[in-house]
């Protein structure tokens, strides 16, 4: 008589073994992704199943009822404690008797898929460096004297088959109350390193643990610390809060930071010392919020900037200031949390991700990881936009990237009525191409200013400036109806017809929000900031463009505008400016915070910091300082969109009015009558 | 024309090559041991050789005086700024021209032999774990970005083939003002440690370093905690020094101390504070002694029996107080001197022994490294004595070894008149046969008792009381002199012939030296010192002698006495006692402190840590507590020297009394009649 067949779901493998033979002993020899912490003994309930019956004509067999063996003691223990879902089995305790079919439901699976909105960016598996193993140790023996760590060693050995794994001083301080206190039973946290020889014991716990360990993804901005906090069990974000880089104190862009260092001995201490404190009181209340104890947070994973890189290890940043930009260390780097003061688990381990290049951080490496232009098959341009915007270009044959130096335009800094994305702050803006009334909405309300109530609602924040995504639109819809040219002169209001169009001395500004009566700010759009708008799309599409010219291409087939701010511009009105290349409008996307979505990849997979690694070594780095033709695309850059680039595309969903407001007045026609179809 | 030969002295290797090859190159391609810092840059002078002249006929050349370059730039540099020996040169920039003899000083080589005493020990190879290399690194490019640390690296591997060097946060916080200091040109400390893949760099310093390196040995005693500071480059000890181990305090003895952290709560915490405290303090001592910085103490290795091991790493010791006395770990550590409070250089790295059971501990391993009963080609007994004696016997086939519970009868305690080695304290004790009249000497007086100006010269001290040593001489004496019998029972003054014996109760003492009219103490040998004695001596003798049984022989080929103790004991009254089993008395040697010995061989050679490691997995451990001979053998070994073992080679040498006191006095002959020669 042949064994019974076994046929796992969703997997679909199959193979036939003796009867009697635990569901989880198949699926282990099977290589089927069945989970266990506590090695089959009916204590971690991790190996869950669904078995199904019936006459499965797809797979060839009819599963009858008695096809597993009945409930045992340790089944039905376990059931009446903690209980068990409608239909399911422990793995390890329902052991085959005939031919089955055994669905492996994706809480069960230890690599199970972690959910992830966007469908074009990579698939997020879980298969974390920080594991629970539970076993039991064997007591010592006088005769045949061992130490206790060299007996859980061998343990984990023959149990887990991990024959690489070693505890520290700290696993040594705890295992002998630990094992006595389990009764020889305890439960390890094991991180697994790069390869066999890099696993170590992290903690002890006596008896079989199931408190949950954590890790945590941060990405170090120059204004904004963000960080998640993940159970590394299941995947899931348990918190997620940022918090402002207190660094700001020492000047608000990069290179104002890099002169603090340079200029104030123990200046990049003192910098250092104030982001590593707001890491720790970010993490204090990621833990609050989620509740749980921080010292349970085994790993950290860190993306930034290469100075926000320098200065959270400790290392002076003034090579990052000047020519040739020279980086401390490119590698990625795994650290014992200590080491940057980092109050987790006391052994905790940091991951680090790789800078690509003195301009080009550990953040673009975690776009890059999340992203993976590297895996894509059409040609995908990559922007993430920030004080500097880092820039990828790619496909699955090759990947480039560059960092442009935009400034802070982009974040409403350098606008006369800038300020940042906070509540009140314009963040939308619409100009009705007929009337030429504007309406916009601010941060912290849902309506739009002309919709009724808009007054109420915003009556706690106000109407208190315009941020980033707010500079762009007005700017955009300015040029769509006709108020500025395609040189970025703002016309008169004579000229271009509208009574919003201030003179201010010798040039324009447009009025966008009188908040007089309200006791607010006048908000205005004036030349200086379009002429900073101007500057820092120029920078960002020379980039953009200096890659395209090394990879060889005058197109690309999407775009992915990265960074918390990416995730609020609006993709016609970037285009209309000319801040990203010519391109299908529906092929443009946000990626949200893909640097901090890269790093929660890399503390959810351990394989995919290997990856990066690798990946990061083969991205080719273009420098825009030293490229002879950053200029020339800079400078053509300057229009809007562009002086020589046809932007056919845009023009066949927006068309753009030929305005030109420069020269003498007599010369130029008004805005005004060709007013843009939206 | 053949190329020139090159013979290198005392090596005796030689080789051919072509004219204008420096010497250092020559000695590298041959495999000679010719030191090098700088890797030949004519700047560090570690390469010096000493070219020969004139006709070999041993090696079969004649050296003209022409065989070698005349003196370079850099030669005659080096010899203005620096000096060179008379007939030295710079092997790195004389370079072959004809047929040459090349000696090669001690001085120059890596692997110099550092002097021991004694010849019957291992040799001391110089082959130190931290090291240093001068490197010239490459400077950025930032068309081609790398970091500065791995730019380091890649020199390493290419000037000196270490190919899996690594450096830490502190490397990269330092590199890169070093390597700009240095204009491109650096020194690296680097430590090696297990196999390829573990070489980190510990410290760069800015150009050509030459400050020296150094690192300690550290042997923590329960009374005390010794070390050594060594020179890394020279394997030279440039201070000794020793204090109290201030965990006296919470208990004298090992079981007391144990006891607290028991009974306790912190208890054991506070203990490994104290012994951290002291080791920090010792090694301010030391370095300030040396003259040196302590940061540049790069390595630190820790010897001390399991409990010392414990506290010293923050393990709670319970668990050796009781059976089974299990070890948290058996294995060797290597840690960061931050792991356990030590303040050394802040990367420094510890090494601590493996321990062989959980009464044999890293001591022990210490003394089987420094005495290698492992490469014995006779049979050594290595008896390491102390409140635990720790006992080996073995050779080059097999190695045993156990521990036994002396006490501290040894070190003067629960001597009635007992104390501590130190000034003041009776160390030597003879007995005139003929007269029964004692002399002696005390710690801190090179005269004897009855010497003239013995009284002027200890009258600072005074005569305080009785060391170990003392008491182990004066009990043997007394034996040998007849006031005592082979059952250990002191006889009276008229049985045993001598006024020095005074009657307490119903048990006698002897006067060894009335202190009262200086206003000193009377010092007397009670009959329960001699038990104290003879409790001790049995467990140490059965001890040996089980391990002889399981070793199948009756006798050893020789002793050896380790232990700051040892040191000062007299074979001649150990083996009248019964100490140690009978042997050719100038086959019982002294190691002096062989474990801080052992310390010091695994602070200055890297194998010998892998050897040792490796010794102890085979050394077969022989638990005293469960062995079921143990007390047979004990009560044998309680009469003096013993019940039942001839000692045939000891009564050649000296004659003991046939005295018996126990019985009725008539029974009984006196001892005076037959006191033996001596």
């Amino acid at each position: 008589m042949t064994d019974p067949l076994v046929i796992f779901t969703p997997s679909g493998k199959r193979g036939r073994f003796p009867a009697g033979t635990p569901v989880l002993t198949a699926a282990r020899q099977l290589g089927v992704d069945l989970d266990s912490v506590c090695g089959g003994r009916g204590i971690c309930s991790r190996c869950q199943v669904r078995p199904a019956y019936g006459n499965f004509p797809k797979h060839g067999v009819t599963v009858d009822e008695g096809a597993l063996s009945p409930w045992n003691a340790v089944e039905e223990r376990y059931r009446e404690k903690r209980g068990l879902a409608e239909g399911r089995r422990l793995g390890c305790q329902a052991a085959i008797r005939a031919d089955v079919v055994i669905d492996v439901p994706p809480e069960s699976q230890v690599h199970r898929q972690v959910v992830r909105k966007r469908a074009e960016a990579r698939d997020i598996v879980l298969d974390p460096c920080t594991r629970l193993y539970f076993v039991e140790v064997q007591p010592p023996d006088m005769q045949n004297p061992s130490g206790d760590l060299e007996r859980l060693e061998r343990a984990l050995a023959e149990q887990w088959g991990l024959a690489h794994v070693v505890g520290d001083l700290r696993t040594m301080q705890m295992l002998q109350p630990a094992l006595r206190a389990g009764a020889w039973k305890v439960t390890c946290a094991v991180y697994h390193g790069r390869g066999l020889g890099d696993a170590r014991i992290m903690q002890v716990w006596p008896g079989f643990y199931d408190g949950g360990i954590y890790g945590v993804a941060v990405d170090v901005g120059s204004t904004t610390v963000a960080g998640h906090l993940c159970d590394l069990q299941s995947g899931e974000v348990i918190a997620s809060d940022g918090l402002m880089n207190p660094q700001i104190r020492f000047g608000e862009d990069l290179m104002s930071r890099v002169s603090y260092a340079m200029m104030n001995p123990g200046g990049a201490e003192e910098m250092t010392r104030a982001v590593r404190d707001a890491i720790n009181a970010l993490v204090q209340q990621l833990a609050v919020q989620a509740m749980i104890d921080p010292e349970l947070i085994f790993e950290a994973v860190f993306v930034g900037n290469p100075i926000m890189h320098h200065l959270l290890l400790g290392i002076d940043p003034t090579e990052l200031g000047q020519a040739p930009f020279a980086l401390s260390t490119a590698t990625s780097l795994t650290l014992w949390a200590n080491e940057i003061d980092l109050v987790l688990h006391p052994d905790a381990r940091i991951y680090v991700l790789p800078c690509i290049a003195g301009h080009v951080g550990a953040d673009a490496a975690a776009v890059a990881l999340s992203e993976a232009p590297n895996r894509s098959g059409d040609l995908v341009l990559i922007v993430d936009v920030g004080t500097n915007a880092e820039i990828l270009l790619g496909n699955s044959d090759r990947v480039l990237a560059c960092s442009s130096p935009t400034g802070p335009a982009f974040e409403g800094a350098q606008i006369s009525c800038g300020q940042r994305a906070a509540p009140g702050a314009i963040e939308r803006v619409r100009i009705d191409p007929q009337t030429g009334q504007p309406r916009f909405r601010v941060i912290g309300c849902d309506l739009w200013s002309d919709d009724p109530g808009f007054a109420a609602a915003t009556a706690s924040t106000g109407v208190t400036g315009i941020c980033g995504s707010g500079i762009i639109e007005a700017v955009a819809e300015m040029r769509m109806v006709g108020l500025l040219d395609a040189s970025g002169l703002i016309g008169s209001a004579d000229r271009a017809g509208s009574d919003r169009l201030l003179a201010e001395g010798r040039t324009h500004a447009w009025l966008l929000h009188d908040g007089a009566d309200r006791g607010g700010p006048r908000i205005v759009v004036t030349q200086n900031d379009v002429r900073a708008i101007q500057l820092a799309k120029s920078a960002l599409y020379a980039g953009a463009r200096l890659l395209m010219d090394r990879f060889g291409v005058d197109d690309v087939d999407r775009i992915v505008l990265a960074g918390a701010f990416g995730a609020h511009i609006s993709p016609l009105h970037a285009m209309v400016l000319g801040m990203i290349p010519d391109c299908d409008l529906d092929k443009v996307q946000s990626a949200g915070n893909a640097a901090g979505t890269g790093a929660r990849i890399a503390l959810l997979n351990g394989a995919a910091r290997r990856e990066i690694e690798a990946v990061v070594t083969r991205i080719e780095k273009v420098e825009t300082a030293v490229e002879p033709r950053f200029q020339e695309h800079f400078v053509a850059a300057s229009q809007l969109p562009h002086a020589t680039a046809p932007y056919a595309r845009l023009r066949a969903r927006v068309a753009l009015p030929e305005v030109r407001f420069g020269g003498s007045t007599s010369g130029e026609r008004g805005g005004r009558r060709r007013r843009a179809a939206r």
